[in-house]
């Protein structure tokens, strides 16, 4: 889990200056009952440091960010309750926390200079700012695949460099010094980018379409030209691009596990939803739903899905993301 | 008219220190076409007077505020085409301007302290944050009229003064020093809080519904207890709540008239929008609207509005607003 590196990092924030102001920005941060997990963790945090040692609590600006097009109406709507609930478990004495929703790409500025103490970033950062140039070849792939051509691999990483060392200059002009970042990312333990780890679930899911395919339900140049715009990057890789960008010294670098199918251990749950390959598909499908709609039109969702959990319910029985978290200090 | 102030303001602000960044805020921002009106109005005179002295731009940072309910979404969504445009206006070479939105009552603190340079309000701050209490003496008034006893004009100036107070107090917290505040709201010129500029509108709108309480189709019960919650104050009473609270001096104080018919000097529409009665309703009917809706239900809006329209070609053929507008700099 990522919340003992966070926890970590904004402890080490609070206790090297004690500051009177805290600005946090979640970048990515999505519109649902987990929007304001982050902010609260954090707050309670600071909160129980700050009153061990018996300092005034700072105040605390919050930027909640996503794209444009995210529900931020929702956001805000809920956000009286949420404080109403924060306000009493931080007892008496918590300082003002100042919300706002920030709509834009992360990968280009979203703040003024030196604004910034704390950049959190969780589940967002392996989608890349475009679909790769150049996967022409990748033909009935729909993501790096062990059947991908070099190039393809090639242009999915050349992507990834750049869309992350983009967003680490972008931080580190907005970051004060000393201003830290955790960012998890979906990952790969493997040195191999097309490993089974990170890409089978997509090779799956492309198998469900090569099926429609045959079956005359999609075009194959639509299928051809259909990839995913993501990248699931090693740790190495990670700590490479931080290194080379320079702004950033790494305080520490994690692999862990999170498990897909966060139904598997329950025991008082119907059939249906112990079924794994049922629940990777619906967690697949929450992702790749928008994706598949805007390229084949929304038509051919329910019959991509039936196929997909099919074939996944063979094959797939525990699957686990791997995550990569970064804990990183503005030089 | 506002625009002159506002110039003077921000071309004041700019020119004393030349500062590397600059936080604006729109307190009550509103969600339509003339949200983004303000910002580009303000960058457009820093930029060409950065462009004269040949100063490197600075960032903008703005803030858009409003109530929680309010639609964000929209704002957001129509972000990209403003940006687009207000690059192209401002020419090569302007500095990056980054937006958030901010969800919640000026009637409290919404940022943190000395984050913002300049703060802009339009007709806002003459809606109060509440119905003041004691009203039980106005009965079939529902705002400030010649036949309201005392006691409810004194109801509403505390309430006025109580808000405008907190206002000031807590902007005064969040502007820098020398940050500069330009408030327009609407007012009155009379010394006489029930003067017919600023209550007479508001008369013939009880008059509506005292009809309708004769025909039954409301509850006297109902209509005594209805209220707007604002204040139309003279510039004598907001010039006694700055010097009073004691954060700003007023460096600009005017009071203009802005036409609440806005086509009557239109040649070319049809009559149906010369008729003064109609526009006049129709701008009353989009403040009151709400307010009507959520105290008597929204069936008897339609009833309402036929019954005021009439009422009020009678005897208004051209109502002007009072506007009282303020630039205050932060002592």
């Amino acid at each position: 889990m990522t919340k003992p590196i966070t926890e970590d990092a904004i402890t080490k924030l609070y206790c090297s200056k004690y500051p009177e102001e805290i600005a946090i920005a979640d970048l990515g941060c999505s519109s649902g009952p987990s929007t304001f997990f982050l902010v609260s963790e954090l707050l309670k945090v600071v909160d129980s440091l700050r009153q061990k040692i018996g300092q005034k609590s700072p105040e605390y600006q919050v930027f909640l960010n996503d794209l444009p097009g995210s529900d931020f109406n929702t956001i805000f709507r809920s956000l009286s309750i949420f404080q109403n609930k924060l306000r009493k478990q931080l007892g008496p004495g918590n300082g003002p926390c100042f919300f706002t929703g920030v709509p834009g790409s992360f990968y280009g500025r979203l703040f003024r200079k030196n604004s910034l103490h704390f950049v959190h970033s969780s589940y967002s950062l392996h989608w890349l700012s475009q679909v790769p140039q150049g996967l022409e070849s990748n033909k009935r792939n729909i993501y790096m695949a062990s059947t991908s051509p070099p190039d393809v691999l090639k242009a999915y990483y050349v992507q990834f460099q750049k869309d992350f060392s983009l967003f680490l200059k972008c931080r580190s002009e907005e970051l004060v010094d000393g201003g830290r970042m955790v960012l998890t990312l979906i990952g790969r333990r493997s040195d191999d980018p097309s490993s089974k780890e990170c890409c089978y679930v997509w090779e799956l899911l492309a198998m469900a379409l090569s099926d429609m395919l045959v079956e005359g339900l999609i075009e194959e140049e639509k299928l051809n030209s259909f990839n995913i715009p993501m990248y699931t990057p090693s740790p190495a890789e990670v700590k490479y691009e931080v290194v080379k960008e320079g702004s950033f010294n790494i305080d520490r670098l994690k692999v862990t596990e999170a498990n897909l199918n966060a139904y598997q251990d329950e025991t008082d749950l119907s059939d249906a939803f112990k079924d794994g390959g049922y629940n990777v598909a619906k967690c697949i499908r929450a992702v790749a739903e928008p994706l598949l709609a805007s390229h084949f039109g929304e038509g051919i969702l329910d019959a991509v899905f039936r196929r997909y959990r099919e074939i996944i319910s063979d094959r797939v029985s525990k699957e686990t993301n791997v995550n990569v978290t970064v804990s990183l200090i503005k030089a």
